[in-house]
């Protein structure tokens, strides 16, 4: 087992090119968003979009939703079985929001079946963690088209052990994930870890305890997916993902907004902000 | 009765550790927002979510409200009867837009038996003052785990008197509010009162006319919740809360924002900067 | 006749006494906002509030409508029927997407009647143009409680005239105005006239062509409206809100904010920012 | 043919005159927001407010949608088919979000009758490639008052042709739509190209690949409506649209605001603010 330190921005996506159209940039959907949980689909998917993802669909569990997101029209609102089917997917982010409805679970199905690439947080992993069929389907998925992002108690869950234990070595936690289910894997935490299928681990300097909020983690499986739709591979799209959501909340922190009250919101905006400083200091 | 000027920030919420996640942050839920006062139950929750509160929920009476808040998706929306059975509460804070009828009565009754700590405003003290079930449930609730935050006319209704007779003593009358509800006493107005159950007093110096304005209470009740849910004492975060909310009017006040037009949901974000700049200034 | 040019800010509020409360500062309710033209009310409603109404609601005729402004939490949103019902309110600002049906007509016999100040727009005017059951209602008014504010077209059907004749003398057809129907007249136009019904008027000087865009009006309305729940006569609050709202115009334009796409919304910010300012000033 | 390059902005909309009014400005409304795609009529008719015009209105095909813009109440939000019928309208734009139902076709088949300018883009392009009564219906137009907005796709789909042979030559494609359909053309792209029916051609040299991304097209759709409904012919309205669209993304980018993340929205507030600066500049 390798472990790297990241303690500066990885590698970033490519410039973009003079002759590209929006559908250079891919297309993202977020399924999630399910009754009394609406607001964690759209904070993904506005992450996604900042992100420079060509276009962004939200699917939505919930009956009762906005159509259109009036403070990000960009956006395409739809219901999550209509979003799921699209064959043209680059990337699906399952998990914001889900819940672990019946129709959560068919639509976790047919997601792990999806050519496209994923990101699979919150309850998408609670579902797997309790579903054999559904691990069965992770695993069989294309190396590589996979990024699973637990907090310590969903990792635990997953790995039928309890919080502690991961907390007590997380390192191997993250590495297990990772080569058992044939993922990408982030395990949040002050420090969080990527662990990669083949054993590589990295640990992240970035962050700090204002993100100890609601909506990081919908914020972060957004900037990650959009990562992705730009053409990065999973595990570079993880690295910096997962750096970048931690230095622009450092950045917030800096300027005043937080750590108390500071918002899941302000994170992606804030990303976006300093995923295009970098790009052009390292130009 | 010992009295305390109130002239500085008081004690402040513990700085963030660094191994912490947002369960560590507490979860707040706010009931109230019935038909036509659904905005009062959103001021509030936005409040408590700037203070720092790890999750927070709005649980609403009305049956025809938004089921999330595009400007802040980081508050999940949902049915209040569903969200006062919540056990995982660690703050409840009964009162904006409530109303009177007979759900909020029954709504009210579940929270003053909540093991959460209580901030209690507006329509839940006018309940409280009509209803001697209510006042007894009150009583009995563990010392130190109520808040009820009464402007001069509630404060008059609660204890069977007139406003003036409350705004002729009001040292008096916050008092013997707080030992008699056996709660903190926030006696609003012009110089806000803090007392305690045992008998101390605090006048408050910050705040000005401006914040005679539509959903400043809701705030205050917001930041009181959320400070609690910080992990500071109900005095505590009583004392900083009413001091903040204050000292937020004022800084606004002084970038010319306001006194004239001020409006409650910018004293919310002044607040959680303010609060941050006093834990950086005093750290 | 007596003229006067309005080409500085004439008298201001009074500067808000320390112990004032949201009622010192008045309720205001806008009536209109039939079907499809639900966002003038709420242009009308939020001018209101930013100039420090203590409290503001919004009657709507539609049906189909928002039920809180997640914007702007602090208005109380409801039905158009029950807030003209509502006896506390100090002024009622009717005409912002009122609409000319039955019900328009219904509402606006009821507000006439009203012990509230008045403010008149749009088809308020057009109404009681056409009705003279309405003219009577509006001439017995209380006198120095109503200020209509038409434009040319609006002035020329309640003179029984056509537009050119209205703007061939504005000054006779504003005075005309003012003591045939009772009321404080705003003459808007490129030089927006105000006259009294005692035969005075005033040219006011401030305000650009970017003011010529969709819902101008409908703020005017909203800033008179306010201004008079602040406890300003109707005639002085006519003054200082007409004279203000051209001079927050010129302020954006000035700031590269407009003349082109300047829109209402920002004016009415605008003209709660300036307003201070004012009042600091000349403190 | 004659080739121009556009480096600079072109010719400006008229200073706005001092004795002007909002029907000065003229009336545009956007037809299109059918299910799922609502928010792209918002994005247009949101740009052609922040343009200048007089008054906005946004015909929906969607039957659940909001019924107001609570971030721009200036708009009036519409069910499509009352819209189209609106005899005062200045100019039309038909494709934002417009979908291929028949009642899409329908409503084009209208607006292609209508005698208000005309820009189409995105689905009534689809739809008039596949239908040639609707081919019929736009050559028909009176010259000089219609424009179409196609990307090399649906160039193509219009010319019979392939993407692949339309971008080999780019100007040879655009003067053929413009000449074939009576239409001033703008050819998308990188050098998004403007042709004129009489054949000659103008190469854009603004713009940058953070502009591929969600709802730029439809931006670009409601600026060059917004510039003709402030009087400027079809041809000066698209020139301006285009180049300032692509100089409003520029003057983003060079803020540090993208090319990652770009988002429409930013381009339509920055088009407004810097055609102001042209115009003071160049005034």
């Amino acid at each position: 087992v390798a472990g790297f330190l990241m303690d500066k921005p990885p590698c970033l996506p490519p410039r973009r090119r003079k002759n590209s159209h929006k559908g250079s940039y891919g297309d993202v959907a977020v399924i999630g968003g399910a009754e009394t949980m609406v607001g964690a689909a759209f904070m993904a998917a506005r992450a996604a979009l900042l992100m420079g993802s060509g276009r962004v669909f939200v699917g939505l569990l919930a009956q009762h939703a906005p159509t259109v997101d009036l403070r990000q029209p960009e956006l395409m609102v739809r219901q999550a079985a209509s979003v799921v089917a699209l064959e043209h997917l680059d990337v699906l982010i399952v998990g914001p929001g889900l819940g672990r409805s019946p129709a959560a679970h068919d639509l976790l199905a047919q997601a792990l079946q999806h050519s496209a690439a994923l990101v699979l947080d919150a309850d998408a992993l609670n579902l797997i963690a309790a579903t054999p069929e559904l691990q069965a389907l992770l695993r069989q998925r294309r190396p590589g088209s996979t990024v699973i992002t637990p907090h310590p108690g969903e990792a635990a869950t997953l790995l039928h052990t309890d919080t502690a234990a991961v907390q007590a070595d997380r390192v191997a936690a993250a590495c297990r994930l990772a080569s058992s289910f044939n993922a990408v894997t982030v395990l949040k935490g002050c420090g969080s870890l990527v662990a990669t299928p083949d054993g590589r681990w990295f640990l992240n300097t970035s962050g700090n305890p204002g993100m100890a909020a609601a909506g990081m983690g919908d914020v972060l499986a957004g900037i990650i997916g959009g990562l992705i739709a730009q053409r990065l591979d999973a595990e570079s799209a993880t690295l910096v993902g997962v750096h970048l959501h931690g230095a622009a909340g450092d950045a917030l922190v800096a300027d005043g907004i937080g750590p108390v009250g500071l918002t899941a919101s302000e994170v992606a905006q804030e990303a976006r902000n300093l995923l295009n400083l970098w790009m052009k200091t390292n130009g």
